[in-house]
C-alpha cells in the first residue's frame, strides 16, 4: 500500500500546537495497515514538526519560551532580516525542530508512546495555513 | 519483508550512552535484509535518539555538558515544574534530538559511517527503562 | 523498487550549502518512482543535513552565526578537545540538525515546498568531502 496526500492545517498562532488527531482523521486509510509507516514533510521554512508530550498545555508554552530565548530576535548578527524581525529566527527554530516525522503504524493505528502527540511548531506571528504532505506506506490486513 | 519489535532498554543515569550492539542484537533478522532501512522510536517524551561519533566518552560527557547548558534547568521561565527540575529541560532536549533515527541496511548490516554510533539521549536523573518500536523494512536476499 | 547509492560531496568550507541539484542528479532513477521516498544520511559525526531556505545567501550565512554563537569553540566545559577546537562544536551542531533526511517523491520528482532546499552543514573548518548514502524506495509508474 502507498498513500500520497496533503494536509492542511488551519492558521494558527506562533508557539507549538498538538494536531495528531487532525492529521489522523486526514489520513483513515490508515486503519487498513497491519504494519508500516506515515511520512509527514512540512512544506515550509519557518514552521516545523515535533513529537512531545501531549498532556499540559504549559508544556508547550515553555517551548515557546524556551525556543523564542535560544533564538532571540534581537540578535546583533543577524542580517536577513527584510522579511521581518521573525522571520530568521523561524527558519533556525524550524532546522532545529526538523521538518519531517516518521512515525510507525501497527494495527491500522499510529504507534505512538502514551504522552507524545504530533506538535505543529509555528515560528512566525502570522505564519498563515500550513500544508503537510503525508506519505504512507506499508502492508495491509491479509 | 516488514518487521516491527519493542526493545527494551535498561534503565540509565542522565547522559548520553552508545546502544548500537544493543538495538543490533535485538533484531537479527537485519542479517536477512539485502537492502533496506530501520526506523527506530522512542516512546517516551524525555528521552531520545541521536547518531554521533561512537569512539570517545568525552564526546558523550560534553554533550551532556553543553545540552544541560543550553537548556538549564533553573531559567526563570519554565512554568511546567510539577514533574521536577529535570523534566521541562528534558522535552526541550529531547525535542532538540529527535525522538527517532531511520538507518540504513545494506548487505545484511546497519548502513553507518565508521564513526556513528546510536546514541540513547537520557534527559532525566531517573529515567528508568526506556522503550523503542523498531520497524525495519526492505528487500531480502533473493 | 529499491536502490542505494553512495554520493560523494566536494569539500566545501565551513558553513551550510545548497546542494538539492546535486543529489538530484545523482540519482536520475527517481524520474521512474510514482510514489516513493529519499533517504539520505550523512556518513559522517561533524556535519550534517538540513532542509531549509533555498534562495537567500544571507539565511545560510545567517544560520552558521547562530550555531556558531549557541555552541562556541571556547566554551569552558569541552574536555575533548583532541581533535581541535573546532571538533566538538561539529559533534554537538550535527546532532543538533541531525544526521539524515527523508523526503518524499511524487510523479519522478522530490515532492518539496516551494522554498526548500537540502542543506550540507559543513562543521569543521576542513571537513573534507563527505560521503552521503541515498536509499530510494517507492511504487513505479504502471
Amino acid at each position: 500500500m502507498w498513500l500520497q496526500r496533503e494536509i492542511s492545517l488551519d492558521p494558527r498562532p506562533r508557539g507549538f500546537h498538538l494536531v495528531t488527531e487532525q492529521v489522523v482523521e486526514a489520513i483513515p486509510e490508515l486503519d487498513r495497515l497491519e504494519v508500516g509507516l506515515l511520512h509527514l514533510l512540512i512544506l515550509h521554512t519557518s514552521a516545523s514538526l515535533s513529537l512531545n508530550e501531549n498532556a499540559s498545555p504549559d508544556v508547550r508554552r515553555d517551548f515557546e519560551r524556551w525556543f523564542s530565548d535560544a533564538v532571540p530576535e534581537g540578535a546583533p548578527f543577524w542580517t536577513h532580516t527584510v522579511e521581518g524581525p521573525d522571520d530568521m529566527p523561524a527558519h533556525i527554530k524550524a532546522a532545529l525542530l526538523g521538518p519531517s516525522l516518521t512515525l510507525p503504524v501497527a494495527g491500522g493505528r499510529l504507534a505512538l508512546g502514551t504522552w507524545q502527540g504530533v506538535y505543529l511548531c509555528e515560528h512566525r506571528e502570522r505564519g498563515g495555513a500550513r500544508s503537510l504532505l503525508a506519505t504512507v506506506w506499508g502492508a495491509t490486513e491479509s
